[in-house]
């Protein structure tokens, strides 16, 4: 069975400051013509990052949920050719004042695939150093850095403060490291 | 610390049929101002799907990612106030043909949640059964299903076929089920 949809045009929509979208016009499968909503970002980096037990949370206000929410630390590419393992060991610098010895890619992966092409890489680290000279957050940015167990970030997703996929994600995926 | 963000004003920017763009100029904890790119989303759901130690997962083009990718099986809300679970039935009988008996709701997420405001709830469900009669497929879907056992859904994100998160995600979790 043939699935591919051929892209006959592109029109562009919005163009921000961190997403542009586009309405395409592709040919399905069986030939007739339908329209694709896309999301278009430079991608993403994140990151579990463990020491004695514990992995760093970030605490951040979040504007699409209007809320506070707790997440592994994650950033943006600054641009499409950035290296992912670079902009990951800035933003865990940023965010949490911390460098990491040892680094290890576990996933690349669409956050929303049906209407975004946001590409992540995550990552797991640990030899985790706190720096005395940490790097800025960014001027709009305002977080606060936790430790967490296993256990307390599985009561944080039960009790709604974590409401991140990739946080959820990085959470069982840690769970299938201490079991195995 | 305070963290929270006040709106100010929203202003459309694009609304299309799936998604919708604002910018929202939001005021800082600082006292300063600075804009939000939102993506809205009516929200969407999901569901891991087990029978005899395997899954249900469906494969289909992703224009975004411009690629053939394995999920499982998933949907969006027909409208705001859609019911979650009758939405993941609905999804699961027009997708697979399936329909379940054991519904458990696992997680509430946002996909993405540092532009847009989609929330997806994500389900496990077993007690499986095929339907004589199933939902038509949306007219511009077009998928095919496969039954995929742990290993084989790990081997799937190893190779690069499964590149979506939810379903990262999902697989993850399925494992911690195995161990406990």
């Amino acid at each position: 069975m043939n699935y591919e949809e051929i892209e006959l045009r592109r029109e562009q929509k919005f163009q921000g400051k961190i997403i542009s979208v586009d309405v395409e016009t592709v040919k399905l499968p069986n030939g007739q013509e339908a329209t694709r909503e896309v999301v278009r970002h430079n991608g993403a980096v994140s990151c579990l990052a463990v020491q004695n037990n514990k992995a760093l949370f970030v605490k951040q206000w979040r504007e699409p949920a209007k809320a506070i929410s707790v997440e592994i630390p994650a950033g943006k590419l600054d641009s499409k050719v950035e290296e992912p393992l670079a902009a990951i060991q800035r933003e865990l610098n940023e965010e949490t004042g911390y460098q990491a010895d040892n680094w290890q890619k576990i996933y690349e992966f669409y956050t929303s695939v049906g209407f975004s092409d946001e590409k992540m890489s995550f990552y797991y680290c640990d030899s985790l150093q706190k720096l005395t000279h940490k790097r800025s957050l960014d001027e709009d940015e305002f977080l606060s850095v936790q430790w967490l167990s296993l256990k307390e970030a599985e009561a944080l997703i039960e009790n709604g403060d974590i409401t991140d996929l990739k946080t959820i994600m990085a959470i069982n995926y840690w769970k299938t490291l201490q079991v195995s």
